[in-house]
C-alpha cells in the first residue's frame, strides 16, 4: 500500500485503527504484533471484558475485576499498540478517518469491532424497566435491582406486592437468559433463604420467556430439551412461544388481543434482541435487519478493502459451510485473527486485496451452564449434559480468561461458591436509594411484637 | 426492665435496636447472641464494610466484595437478629422510637453506632472536587477519577494541563491519607508506566498536605518520622503545617493572605476532617465540636440509660486512662462488646443501670502501611517499621476481615500484587463520560506520524 512520506521527511508507518477491544478487536491487534505498523485501539471503556461471564457479576458470584482486564495491560509489551479511551461517533470512509466527537483519527486500515447492544424491537421505552446485560455497569445495575428486590420484599406488608417483588422475568432464552434464570433461582432457593426472617425467598418465581419453541434455540434440540428439563427441575418457569408485547414498571404484557396477559414482576431482565452498534450506520454499507454490516468473504466492506467489520457487528458468511457466522466469542476471535493476518500479510508483501483468502468459521462447539454443576454441551459432533459438561464449561471459561491472576481468583471463587453455595459479591452499590414504596408498618411499640416477629 | 404484655396476650420480648452495622454495631448484635431479646439491626447499606482497607478499593488493589460482607450473612445463624436496610432519620427519645422516613421502629434499648462522615470544616462545596472515602461508592468514585486522570493525561496535548492532570493532592495525613498517598505514588511510578505510550506517569506528583507538624499525628513521633521518610523516599511530596483554604475544580488553595498559594491539581482526595452522623442531633444530647455525642462512662447518653452511643459517633472517655477513646475500629469494637454485655446482663438479671461497669479502652497498638512491604507500628510499648511491620499489618488486617472466603481472596490478591506489582481492579466503571476537555489534536493523516508516535 502506498503511504506518503511524513512532512518531517521520515516515512510514516501505516496505521491500523481498531474500534472496540472485545474478543475480535483484541485478536486483530495481537495478530499485528510483528507487523511494521502503528495500531490504534479505541474503546469506550478501559477494560477488555469477558462477556460470557457477565451474568455472574449480575448474580453476585464474581466481582467485575475477576472478568475484566485493563486493555493497556494486555498490550503492555506490544509497543506498536496505542490504546485510546474514547467513543467513536462516526466513520468517514471517503476521508479515511474516524471521528470521536470533534477529534479525528486517520487510518490506512480500519477494523470495526464495536459489537452489538441490546435492542428492544423498537420499544426503547422498555429499557428503563428491563435492563440488558452488555457492560459491567449493566451487570452492577442488575445486581443492585435483584438484591434490592429481596430487601424490599422483606419489608413489604402487602402479600400481593410482596409476590410481585419476588417475581423475576427473564426475556430471551439464549445462553445469557438461561444462565441468568438458573442463577436467579439458585440465589432465591439456595443462597439466601436463611438470611431473611420475614420473607420466604424460596417462593420467588423466575419466569423465562422465549419466543421460539425451545430454549437455547442456537444449540442442538437435545441440548434444548435437556436445558429445559434442568430449568424446570430447578423451579424456573419456562414459557416458550411467548412474545413480550409490553413492559411497564413492575408489569410485563404477553401476547395480544384475546391472548393478552399481564404478569406482575418487580424485575425484568432483557436477554432477547441485540442490534449492531450505531456507528455502523455511518459506513454507507449495507446493513441487515439487526443493524449488522454485510461483509464480503474477506470480512471487508464491499468496495472498501481497507475497512473490515468483525464480530457481533458483522453479518458474515462462512466460506466453506455457507452458513452465517454466529454472534459468539469464537466467531469474533476467529474473524479477528483472520483479519489481523490479512493486514499483516498485505503490509509485508504488498499482495493486492483481490488475492485475499476467504474467511471460514470453525465451530468448536457450544456450551451453556444452567446452574451449579449443570451444563449442556454440543461439541465433537455430539450433545451431552450434566456434571462433566459443567466441568468442561468451567475449564473452557477459565482457560479463555485473559490474565493469569484472574484465572486463579475466578477458580477460587467458583470452588468456594460450589462448595458452600455462597455468592460473595452480594453488595448493593450505586447511589440510588431503596425503592420501597409500601414498607411494612413498623408501627408503634404496643402492636409491634407480631409485625416484626 | 418492665415490658408490657403484647395485646395478643403473648409477652413481648424486649427489643434492642442497633443503628449501624460497622465495627461497633456488629459487635453489639453478636454479643446479644444468647440474650432473650429481639435485635433489630438497621443500616443504610446491605454490607458490613472493612473500612480500614477502603483505600485499597480506591487504588484498584482490591474489589469491593473482598472487603465487604452482606450483613444478613453475618447473622444468618443468629435468629434473634433482624436486619433492615434503611436510613434512620431521627431518634425520638421521649417516645422510645426511631424514624426511618415515615416508618417508626420502637425500642427498649437503642444503640447508636451510625459512625462519622467526612466533613469539610463548613465548606461543603469542596466535596464535589475533593471526594472523601467512607463508603464503597466513594471508593469506586475515587478509583474512577484516579484512573481517568491518567487516561486524560495520555490524550492531553498541552504540557501544563497534562501536568495538572497528573497532580494528586491528598488532604490529611492520618492513616487513610498516608496510605492513599503511598498507593497513588506506587500506581504512578511502578504499576502503570509501561501501559502508557505518550505520557510518563512516573512524573505524577502526589502531594500530601497536613495541618499538623507531622504525618500520622495520632501515632508515636518515631512512627511519624519513619512514615515521613518512607513517603519522601517513594517520591511523595509531604507538606506539613499546611492548611487548605479553598478547593475549586482542579485547584487547591493553601494558606491565606501573603502566604496564599495555588496548586493546580486534577484530583483532590479528602482524608481530613470527619464529623458525627447527623442523626445524633435529634438525640437532644450534648455534642462535641465534631458532632459526636458526649456519653457517660457506661457509653450511655446522660439521662437516658437505655440509649447508648458507640464508635466514631461517641465522644467517650476511657475510665482507667481518662483519655478520649480514639475513633478507630478497635475503639468501636470494644465499646460494642461492652455495651452488648451490659444489655445482656441487665436483660437476664434485671440489674439496675446505676450498677453498670465503666468502659475502659485497651489500646492494642496502631499500624499504618505506606506502600509495598513498608509499614509503621506502635505496639507492645514500642515503635518499629519496615517489612516486619508490614507483615504484621497484613496479618492483622486479614485476621480481622469477617468471612473466611474473603480472607483467602484478599491474601491471593495481596500475594499476587506484591509479587508482580500489579493492581488487578483497575476498572473505570460508572456511567459518567470521560472529562477530557482539551484532548490532543488527533488531527489529519499527513501530520499524524508525530502526534501519535
Amino acid at each position: 500500500m502506498d503511504t506518503p512520506p511524513h512532512p518531517s521527511g521520515r516515512p510514516r508507518r501505516p496505521r491500523v485503527v481498531v474500534v472496540g477491544a472485545g474478543f475480535g478487536g483484541i485478536r486483530v491487534a495481537l495478530a499485528l504484533d510483528d507487523a511494521d505498523c502503528d495500531v490504534i485501539l479505541v474503546d469506550r471503556t478501559n477494560h477488555h471484558l469477558f462477556q460470557p461471564l457477565l451474568y455472574q457479576i449480575a448474580t453476585a458470584a464474581l466481582s467485575p475485576a475477576d472478568i475484566a482486564t485493563p486493555i493497556r495491560t494486555v498490550f503492555r509489551h506490544q509497543k506498536n499498540v496505542q490504546v485510546i479511551l474514547g467513543e467513536v461517533t462516526e466513520v468517514q470512509p471517503g476521508r479515511k478517518r474516524i471521528l470521536m466527537g470533534n477529534d479525528a483519527v486517520a487510518y490506512d486500515w480500519l477494523v470495526l469491532a464495536a459489537g452489538a447492544t441490546h435492542a428492544y424491537f423498537g420499544n426503547d421505552q422498555w429499557e428503563e424497566h428491563a435492563p440488558g446485560l452488555k457492560t459491567i455497569d449493566d451487570a452492577l445495575e442488575i445486581r443492585r435491582r435483584v438484591l434490592m428486590a429481596f430487601e424490599e420484599a422483606e419489608l413489604e406488608a402487602d402479600p400481593e406486592a410482596r409476590r410481585a417483588k419476588l417475581t423475576f422475568v427473564v426475556v430471551g432464552a439464549g445462553p445469557t437468559g438461561v444462565e441468568m434464570a438458573g442463577a436467579l433461582r439458585e440465589i432465591a432457593a439456595q443462597t439466601i433463604p436463611a438470611d431473611f426472617r420475614r420473607v420466604d425467598t424460596t417462593t420467588a418465581r423466575i419466569i423465562l420467556m422465549e419466543g421460539a419453541d425451545r430454549v437455547l434455540p442456537a444449540m442442538s434440540p437435545e441440548s434444548s430439551e435437556e436445558a429445559w428439563a434442568a430449568l424446570r427441575r430447578m423451579g424456573v418457569e419456562v414459557r416458550l412461544n411467548t412474545f413480550v408485547t409490553g413492559i411497564e414498571e413492575h408489569l410485563v404484557k404477553v401476547g395480544e388481543g384475546d391472548d393478552e396477559e399481564y404478569v406482575d414482576a418487580g424485575n425484568v431482565i432483557w436477554a432477547a434482541g441485540v442490534e449492531g452498534s450505531p456507528v455502523a450506520r455511518s459506513l454507507e454499507a449495507e446493513l441487515d435487519s439487526a443493524g449488522r454490516v454485510k461483509v464480503g468473504p474477506d470480512c471487508a466492506v464491499p468496495g472498501h478493502p481497507e475497512i473490515f467489520v468483525i464480530g457481533d457487528l458483522a453479518a458474515a458468511t462462512s466460506a466453506d459451510s455457507e452458513e452465517a457466522v454466529p454472534g459468539v466469542a469464537q466467531g469474533a476471535m476467529q474473524m479477528g485473527e483472520f483479519v489481523g493476518g490479512v493486514i499483516a500479510r498485505e503490509l509485508t508483501t504488498g499482495i493486492e486485496p483481490e488475492l485475499r483468502p476467504e474467511f471460514s468459521y470453525r465451530d468448536k462447539g457450544s456450551l451453556a451452564t444452567i446452574g451449579r454443576a449443570r451444563a449442556v454441551a454440543d461439541i465433537w459432533g455430539t450433545s451431552f449434559h450434566g456434571f462433566f459438561a459443567w466441568l468442561l464449561w468451567s475449564l473452557v471459561h477459565v482457560l479463555f480468561l485473559i490474565g493469569f491472576r484472574n484465572k486463579i481468583l475466578v477458580m477460587v471463587h467458583w470452588a468456594w461458591q460450589w462448595l458452600v453455595q455462597a455468592r460473595g459479591a452480594r453488595l448493593i452499590t450505586g447511589r440510588k436509594l431503596p425503592r420501597v414504596k409500601r414498607p411494612v408498618d413498623l408501627g408503634r411499640l404496643e402492636d409491634e411484637g407480631d409485625a416484626l416477629a
